[in-house]
């Protein structure tokens, strides 16, 4: 396979595009809304005597690589590179505010500065004020960066937008496509760079067989830069951003899997992908008895924070317990996460019990110091069934705190590593499902994600 | 304690040598029986015409250092140097089934050489053939060097036989004395060695509270010479051997342990502890329901073969099945062996049983030619449940194929590294018991080795 890789067949390139590529009126009915969007802006920017500001679209629309169906607009108002941050906040809040009174809806948001979300037409568009600078290494705020990447695409896409989007869809099909720390893959921007790059979506997935971590794209020839992720894209705008920076081992190894498993046998599954549908409890009831494991969930309430801020702290959660739970003995051979209104950690056991006794190692009888301290601290302990030695070190056979993982977890969950939020809400209560309870959980998400994790 | 360490208290060791003394008349019982032993051999080799053959008594009789009520008795007919090995077999037995023609009882043993022990008036007597060599690096047969190490101990032991008394006693009452395989304690030879070397039991036992692995004693400054076993005592009548070559780690950590045990509460206990007693079903039902954990043990036949060939095997296996189960994802946390005229192996476990899944790790997705193979063995298997990709390598979860552990021993034992022996009684048949079934096992020496052990 590796030696005579075939071409992808044309038509399967083709029937993507017929599904994701805008026709002529979903663009026109865009260009349109930006239209009226940014000519309300600029004209607001004019009643307020504002010298030296605009607006510019960006982000996909912008550079005709986005797929139909999305509705998402990035509109940004650009304020001269010396402006006052706090001048820029009061004004990108007011002006975005007048565009935001013909909205259907609208909300403020909190990054590095506020911006608006706002709902318009059907679009889902984002006003954000940023700095206009002089370059992308010596941007003031993260989102000074977007203009630039604009551009360079810009520049370097024409007649690859078509390309961008199969490779989009693609991504999208096969689950590695978003940087948002919820799913550590493929940023939008991420993909056009690598079109630019390979050529095509051809070329792309012929050389992605072959990736490894180490990986260095430098397009720009920037040199290198120090960067220990697994992939490593230089912006072309800013030699010491990794554009890959978000991307996590397993998104990589996925889109190299699938790649390869692509050109075995191309089809459209792959951008397509069959709706998973949830698991009803009698297919729960069922796995679970053929697996006849031990399977844990524990359920909070998720915490009121952007999921930016919240994913790394379920991530980190999900890597702690099994420590916690290893620590005493148990064995966790696979976790999961998963968040709606609650979030569930889920961890399958070889065992959720233990026996009472608990071998505990002690010290060689060689250092005597620590053997004589090791003796009398047990010498007359109730709580150990016998004490001998062993391969020349002293054991003590103890009577096990825990047992059972429900115990174990609801005595010791808070001294896990727990981010800020989640442990707010872990505080103030969590409870433990085992094995068929978590049937108890109804919503259709967590059935869903349940399907490809049981 | 370890600073002010009070010496033994007299009475302690007065009341030793009361019971272990031989009495006057003990002795004088022992030495006519020697005697009548002897001048029995003598005629005989005078009568077969025999030149430079002569008997000898060794051992602990010989010394003045056994233990009352032990009726043990050595003797050797010593040969000439240069004699040919037929010979002296074919004559060393020929004599001993001459005295064996009034013993109560008799049979011919299998060592180096053929020999014979034999019952009389009482005692069990060893008479082994072996040649009379010029030095102990030098012999013909291993036990050519028994008459060195009777020289040897007789020139000096003069005066300390008490000590040797107290010592040898307290080795047996704490379970480290005997150098058979099946103990790997301390011989009599290396007992005695100890009180020549260190003058007195009170000094021995002070020295070995500070004893350790590597601990070298050159008594005749032979110098150092190459031994990797945890005690090295220079045999003093041959520099190549190494006395202690027969103690194993934890009986020199059990005599170090005991001896500071009994100094920090000096009693006669450590020189004859309360007897042990069977442990009775209830008290087996009652320890098993208390720990809680799994217990297993594997019962079969005992070969019919030397204890110092067996027990090695036994131990051998009791290491071997652990390595079994543990590759099996069982957790073996204790282990333990017994033989009477069955043998037992006994394990105790976390559980007994596992999932029927099972997770097995795959190779990296970046390399390519193993992550194909990997991927078309189980790609349409019916033996897996599912495969994913987990920090950049490929896992499937199987279904597991021993999920209890009676199966799995059932199945493989034969696999496990077995001694010759075992090995031929294992094939012909083993059981297996589970936790209570063991109450089946009645034999009260296994009960008193279950009331330690479990």
């Amino acid at each position: 396979m590796n030696e005579n890789m075939s071409n992808i067949p044309k038509n399967i390139k083709k029937d993507v595009l017929t599904r994701v590529k805008p026709t002529s009126d979903e663009q026109k009915h865009l260009f349109d809304v930006v239209d009226y969007l940014i000519k309300k802006i600029n004209s607001n920017v004019s009643e307020m005597d504002l010298s030296g500001v605009s607006a510019q679209l960006v982000g996909s629309a912008a550079r005709g690589t986005w797929l139909s169906g999305t509705h998402d607009l990035d509109i940004f108002i650009l304020f001269p590179e010396n402006t006052d941050v706090k001048y820029l906040e009061y004004y990108g809040l007011k002006i975005a505010r007048k565009v935001a009174e013909e909205a259907e809806n609208w909300q403020e948001q909190y990054a590095e500065h506020p911006y608006i979300s706002l709902k318009f037409r059907g679009y889902d568009v984002d006003i954000v004020p940023c700095f206009r600078v002089q370059s992308a290494s010596n941007i003031r705020s993260a989102v000074d960066r977007t203009p630039f990447h604009n551009k360079f695409v810009k520049e370097n896409i024409k007649g690859l937008e078509d390309e961008v989007l199969i490779l989009k869809q693609f991504m999208h099909g096969i689950g590695v496509y978003g940087s948002e720390l919820k799913t550590r893959g493929f940023s939008g921007y991420f993909a056009e760079l690598l079109i630019i790059h390979f050529g095509s979506f051809d070329n792309l997935l012929k050389s992605a067989c072959n990736w490894s971590p180490g990986m260095v794209i430098d397009m720009m020839n920037h040199g290198q830069s120090e960067h220990d992720e697994p992939f490593v894209m230089i912006d072309p705008t800013d030699p010491g951003r990794n554009v890959a920076a978000a991307l996590s081992i397993n998104k990589l190894a996925e889109f190299v899997d699938k790649s390869r498993s692509f050109f075995e046998s191309p089809s459209l599954d792959f951008f397509f992908p069959e709706p998973i549908t949830p698991l009803n409890d009698s297919e729960i009831n069922n796995r679970l008895y053929l697996r006849n494991s031990s399977v844990v969930a524990i359920v909070f309430k998720t915490p009121d924070v952007v999921e930016d801020v919240f994913y790394p702290q379920l991530y980190k959660l999900e890597s702690s317990v099994p420590t916690l739970l290893e620590n005493h003995e148990f064995t966790v051979f696979s976790t999961g996460s998963w968040a709606g209104d609650y979030s569930v950690i889920l961890l399958e056991l070889l065992t959720s019990t233990l026996p009472n006794v608990k071998k505990h190692q002690g010290p060689p009888v060689w250092i005597h110091k620590h053997a004589d301290n090791f003796k009398s601290k047990y010498k007359n302990s109730d709580y150990i069934f016998s004490m001998y030695i062993e391969n020349g070190a002293y054991v003590v056979e103890k009577i096990r705190k825990y047992t059972d993982v429900k115990t174990l977890i609801e005595s010791n969950l808070l001294t896990c590593s727990l981010g800020k939020h989640i442990k707010k809400t872990v505080e103030k209560g969590f409870f433990i499902l085992e094995n068929d309870e978590i049937c108890r959980i109804k919503d259709p998400e967590f059935r869903k994600y349940l399907r490809r994790w049981l």
